[in-house]
């Protein structure tokens, strides 16, 4: 059975060491008073949640997955009703919610510590709570008062879940094409009529009640993505006390039988001419749901980073005990039949990707968070805005570069185990077969790329990436005369100068031939994970540098110096590859493939 | 629900263009022979059988699984019996079996294209028959007369199918901890008593007797490796008239619950005081083992082979077919709601990656088989010593990266599919589940890495390396003065240098630290790999170049330029990693892990 131990230390060290947190939270009015003590009895207790609540039902949740009993009626696996049960009255719902709707108002970088444990523990479990977040943040930025007032504390206190319905049978990634219909009653309110498909918690028995967040057409939509509105579509309608009233004309259709996340409920969604009302204004549903979509891309990274912890952490574990051969250099245990097999240098290997990916994601994903913060937060427009820019700018980053090193990790850490590794009773490949979602849904990793490069660097002519960009000189500028940093800041200079001129390179490509964007975005995306990745362990080496003699600084320098040794070098491989142009790819003619 | 029809083109490209096989062959006296027509033929039939009696039960075999009735009774998926009769009938068991013993006597070149096609269509399906094979070279190599006559016949037909029994719950890699005994009762035969797990077709309903191979230890056994012994341990003892008679003291005690190869019952298998005989000298087991070890790498190489075929076919269709969004250059069939997705640079990365993968390991996988043929059947002892050089090298190389490579390109077709890729009825996902284990079993691909660079490079002081490097140099001082070739020739010498020049760092590094020989060997192989492909791909284009008014060989070449473009870059990674040294994986001490 696999275990989980949420790695508080590091997630200290990135909060309070590396990013100075408490000082930053400091200028923000709506989160000055908070201090390290109180940050850390929250994830403390989150901690707690997650290795002794989910954790323990996440094999279980695998192996039993979700009942459909028929007639629209699904259940979640065992334990899972009661847990999100215990999560409700503990208020970690409302953890990151605004005060204004019963919220608790602990920023973004917490709250996200939280998600990559929960995530680490049970991600199938946490995406039944996950999602009405992304709902929470979509009725706070487009709701109508009286929305806001009948919904909002109902999501807040968990009493209620939240679903995404974008995709049907013939779209997904095109939501253009969608044809589910909303027609006005004259009364304010539609009647929603379509099939939704890939609804995850799109039915279950955790909640009384269960908000749709609908994207269909009105009568006079135009077509494509301009003509797509926002539907908030209840299953049960509330009462005059806002009570769940009125059973609403919806219901799955049936769930899906998935390769893995299988204790969530992925369905089918049939809306029969159900009760809707329009969030935000017509026509312009796209807009409203990327404000859900860029907030769960968001938590699409932690999910992976989640898995990628815990499958290290059961990967390692199982290396340090499982006794099989000799070192090379000879017996380091002789007393015993064979030694550990994480003496042997390619164990380490697969172990230390996995640790380097892991703490690499864990910094970067906490520092989007705290921008997102002052983004929200800060009193200056100048800090809000270069903030706005940077989250812009890595948000498909975190998505993408964390799945794909997820995947890569998870998979690695499966191999540490070998045959163990492939059966369920260690659990291993539920890591992996969870992790594989993340690189699918929220926007495939391919439409993340295509978004950094076409929307998030050339349309703007490179202008955010000149902001994340001045970061990595300032740290450069400020670390210039330090000897013992060179290792670190050597490559990362010669990194930051090839990603500029690849960048403009790229500025003058695209133009010539759209095929270009396409086939230059996905290295694109990995080079400037991989920038940034490089950035932060450079920081946390210099941090970690001057305290050597402490295990865990010791430990974290390690690992940045495998990191520049063994990850950073993907990055040759990426520029090759981004410089070889569309035509190569656009060779072959259709019907040869 | 997936399909697959059998490359049968490509096949044709690779054995009589690329290999010149019915040259080849017509030097080899038992297959003198031999002619295209023929090997054509039974390749048409193979190819029927795979696609419409075992393709058909794929997914079937997936959702099923085996059966466990208790007791130690199993039964394979439904339709999986009657699909092995029919394989029986039709004399496939036989193909590449010696005639001496019943069998058709065909060349493993042919052989190995029906075990890629038969890979494709049901992998798990195809174990019962594929470790039969593997039984069948061990008792070839190391069987008394008697046991030849009394078991050979039954194998060759495929009435009885046949086991490797390894690993134990402690030991897998480090067979030197192996603790099943084997006792002499003085009649000849032996009492096993021991547990073994992970047994691929222990126990099944397909044939009427199973004989599993199994490594013990005698009383007086030196420990470690050099006291195991192999023994043959029928579940049925053959009476007189060489039927199954009396039931062995073997059980299955469970079936494993794993991540794919649903289809394949993986068992526990208890022997308690069973009936074996040995098969070849004492202490020699796992010499004699390795015959089998060695057949079924390259067979594991197959089955990572077949499942990216199929994963690709499966993918390319979808991409034709699937409308969604417009191509960057402007709408492709304007009169559809959308563009199918083939038309995007990004989509056809990921088909070309696959696509450059499998006709690459197409070529290489058939060049070993050929080379096997050679090494057993070719006049000239010096021809069979050389091509014996060749095959030790190229095995680990065929079961290590044509199985990383399997895991990249069946992930990178399920991703083509999105969502779709996820959910079980489109069968992708299972694809990449069964293609996992192929990194893992007979070796880990970590050992066959240390196997390559420590047993077949250094420990020969690059004997048959050079060996290898010479056919390289050969292609390019042959076509040194093609300037159409140069795009080719040019990279692949720079990669033969390059890796001539790694050699031989790490011949005079690895002495000096034993760890340098596990840090080295993963990306050392990785390399190696991609000499290989280079080679062939660079020989392929020089073929396709002169005809590239026909399809076929202007897609030859496009997916060519491709590999060179796209996936050869990733060298610069690996020689990177390769000279990474150990220190940077020695550093972090255990307990920090």
């Amino acid at each position: 059975m696999p275990s989980y131990s949420a790695p508080l230390r590091d997630m200290s060290f990135v909060l309070f060491d590396l990013l100075d947190v408490e000082r930053e939270l400091a200028a923000l009015p709506r989160h000055a008073g908070l201090d390290r003590a109180t940050i850390e009895a929250v994830l403390a207790e989150a901690a707690r949640f997650a290795s002794e609540v989910i954790q323990p039902l996440n094999l279980i949740g695998d192996r039993e997955g979700c009942t459909w009993h028929g007639d629209g009626v699904v259940t979640a696996p065992p334990g899972f009703r009661e847990a999100y049960r215990q999560f409700v009255e503990a208020g970690w719902p409302a953890l990151s919610c605004s005060e204004e709707f019963g919220g608790q108002g602990l920023p973004l970088v917490v709250n996200n510590r939280c998600y990559e444990m929960w995530n680490s523990a049970n991600q199938a479990w946490l995406m039944y709570a996950g999602l009405s977040h992304s709902a929470y943040e979509c009725l706070v930025a487009f709701g109508t008062d009286e929305q806001k007032a009948t919904y909002l504390p109902k999501i807040v206190s968990g009493e209620w879940t939240g679903t995404m319905c974008l995709t049907e049978a013939h779209c997904g990634t095109d939501l253009g094409l969608l044809k589910t219909k909303a027609e006005p009653r004259g009364d304010g309110s539609y009647a929603i009529t379509g099939s939704k498909i890939f609804i995850s918690a799109g039915e279950h028995d955790l909640a009384d009640n269960i908000l749709h967040m609908v994207l269909a057409r009105l009568p006079d939509a135009p077509a494509g993505t301009k003509g797509i509105s926002l539907f908030l579509v209840p299953k049960f309608l509330p009462d005059a006390d806002g009570r769940p009233g009125v059973r609403n004309t919806l219901q799955a259709g049936s769930i899906e039988h998935k390769m893995g996340i299988h204790g969530n409920a992925t369905c089918v969604m049939n809306f029969d001419g159900a009760t809707g009302w329009p969030v935000g204004e017509p026509h312009k549903g796209l807009a409203a749901m990327f404000v859900m979509m860029n907030s769960a891309r968001l938590g699409v990274g932690m999910q992976s980073l989640g898995q990628a912890e815990v499958a290290y952490q059961n990967a390692a574990a199982y290396a340090k005990d499982r006794l099989q051969g000799r070192a090379a250099a000879g017996a380091q245990r002789p007393e015993k039949p064979a030694d550990p097999i994480i003496v042997h240098p390619d164990v380490r290997r697969m172990l230390l990707t996995a640790r380097a990916y892991v703490e690499g994601g864990r910094a970067l994903a906490a520092w989007v968070a705290l921008l997102i913060d002052r983004e929200h937060g800060h009193p200056d427009p100048a800090v809000r805005a270069e903030s706005a820019e940077l989250v812009a700018f890595l948000t498909p980053i975190v998505k993408a570069f964390l799945t794909d090193n997820g995947w890569e990790t998870t998979t690695l850490c499966q191999q540490v185990l070998g045959g163990h590794g492939y059966i369920g009773e260690w659990g291993m490949d539920q890591f992996v077969r969870d992790a594989r979602i993340n690189m699918i849904y929220e926007g495939t990793n391919g439409i993340q790329a295509l978004d950094l490069l076409g929307r998030k660097v050339l349309a703007d002519r490179g202008a955010k990436f000149a902001v994340f960009a001045r970061h990595v000189e300032t740290f450069l500028q400020e670390n210039a005369a330090r000897e013992d940093l060179r290792e670190f800041t050597g490559p990362l200079a010669t990194l930051l100068a090839d990603t500029v001129a690849l960048t403009r390179e790229l500025g003058a490509r695209v133009p010539q031939d759209a095929n270009e964007l396409g086939a230059a975005a996905v290295p694109y995306l990995r080079i400037c994970g991989h920038l940034a990745f490089a950035w932060l362990w450079a920081r946390m080496a210099a941090i970690a540098i001057d305290r050597q003699d402490d295990a865990f600084h010791a430990a974290k320098l390690a690992t940045a110096r495998f990191h520049f040794a063994w990850l950073l070098p993907e990055t040759a491989q990426r520029f090759a590859e981004a410089r070889a142009g569309a035509a190569v790819l656009m060779a072959l003619p259709e019907d040869a493939f």
